[in-house]
């Protein structure tokens, strides 16, 4: 595995491995790389010639009120971990390889709308023209055939699949299904923060989930009753605050009220200080 | 020449010639070509494999009340044109395949600041957003070595140029010198809604640019002083409105005070109902 820091010493090898007709799967992530990477590195390895994994943590993103300082990064850990999944190339560009004038300074954005209002739009404004933006130019740099992404960020996976499309992109967006704990925690770099007993505590989500599982199995259509068993289930917790419980056409988001078809139960809820999302998409 | 409606149909022969090993040159145009647009053909024709060019006339760059419905359009006349300044393959598709939920409804944008705000995005609002959009679509979907534009939308070229940097788009813009009448008045398909006097009245864009090169050229450091100086040229022609004089430097289109470097002078000016714009540069 190769670690490459500068946009054109990795267009350079990118441009290489194409002239010898080698297809590029691309993995980008902001690092702190858990299991849930790993899956994506692998299927990326599984089914393309050459992988490119990057890591970066995007200050673009990051509201002034965010974790962009704190937000764990072991850059040594994750190159092990990268090589051991199958990655031929690591991109970990400092933030001025990506920001030539700084990340404010930055003239040009990438926008989504109204899919990018709700869930996490709602209660964190920039997040995802700041993911867009980012995501654009790693296409631009990488230029996959394949990009992969965990389906646990549903909403970043519509968004970006909506960008390629709007934008007729040259890349297939792959959504990677959740990887979680036995216990049924979804993986999240952020999980570090949650202390023991909030990790007892953040079990609630997938256990809601798993509820509103049940219940649309046993024939439930009504958004209004999921929602609220959802509710009422996280409530009990004392630790649990409840940021959104969202349940959507899994590909528009756009709020469901009598459920008809595929259907997206996305959460997301703080666990003390630590914001968790997790989600599910029923296909019916 | 080949002419090509739709993306796919074009993305495969643009891929076709790629594994040749060819370049591939792009003109993007709204089409009723005139001399400027075949100068910028034949000179990608000069330097590339392949010349693709592009005719659409981009609803999203139009605001409400300006003339996307009456824009000039003679697709037949423009692919005789096209094909005698070399262009290989001629994209002319129609709107709904540039925009197939429709062009209101098109929810991914791409967006310069800063740059786009005086000159013509002063009273163009929204104008900018609508070029770097389809541009950015159009050189996804043609994916040039390099495209070429005409200095005559200098600002245009500006914000192209900052939207490929920012975003590491793998394309290089070249910027083509105005083409002019013999008379010096800068070809525009809008040339075409000018009455015979005001043809003659619209002589005064490059002849008050002619002054300020004069004066320049004579020493003059002061914004101030050129544009007084232009300005009242302007108004004495009865049949012209001036939209703006910018004085500006070249490449960030920041207003000069004192001149010191290559300066931007840009005009719009409207001539009875229809809006002209002209520039030079001055490299000092």
């Amino acid at each position: 595995m190769k670690i490459v820091q500068t946009v054109e010493a990795l267009k350079a090898l990118i441009r290489q491995a194409k002239r010898e007709g080698k297809t590029v799967g691309f993995v980008p992530t902001m690092g702190y790389l858990h299991e849930g990477h790993l899956t994506l590195m692998r299927q990326a390895k599984a089914e393309q010639d050459v992988v490119v994994a990057s890591i970066f943590v995007n200050p673009l993103q990051f509201g002034p009120t965010e974790d962009f300082a704190v937000y764990p990064r072991d850059l040594e850990r994750d190159s092990l971990l990268a090589e051991s999944a199958g990655v031929d190339l690591l991109f970990t560009p400092p933030v001025e390889e990506m920001y030539p004038s700084g990340h404010a300074s930055m003239l040009t954005s990438v926008e989504v709308s109204e899919i990018t209002t709700g869930l996490c739009g709602a209660s964190r404004p920039g997040h995802f023209r700041g993911v867009t933006t980012v995501v654009n130019k790693l296409f631009n740099i990488v230029e996959p055939d394949r990009a992969y992404f965990g389906q646990k960020d549903a909403q970043q996976v519509a968004v970006i699949k909506q960008m390629v499309k709007d934008l007729n992109m040259n890349v297939t967006v792959v959504a990677v299904p959740i990887v979680r704990e036995t216990d049924g925690l979804a993986l999240s770099s952020r999980n570090v923060f949650l202390s023991q007993t909030e990790r007892q505590a953040a079990l609630v989500l997938s256990r809601s989930l798993r509820l509103a599982n049940e219940m649309l199995a046993g024939g439930c259509r009504q958004a209004g009753e999921l929602r609220k068993a959802i509710a009422e289930m996280i409530e009990k917790e004392p630790l649990a605050h409840i940021d959104y419980i969202a349940i959507t056409d899994a590909e528009t988001l756009k709020e469901a009220e009598v459920i008809t078809k595929p259907v997206l139960v996305a959460l997301a809820v703080r666990i003390g200080k630590t914001r968790l999302i997790d989600n599910m998409v029923w296909e019916g």
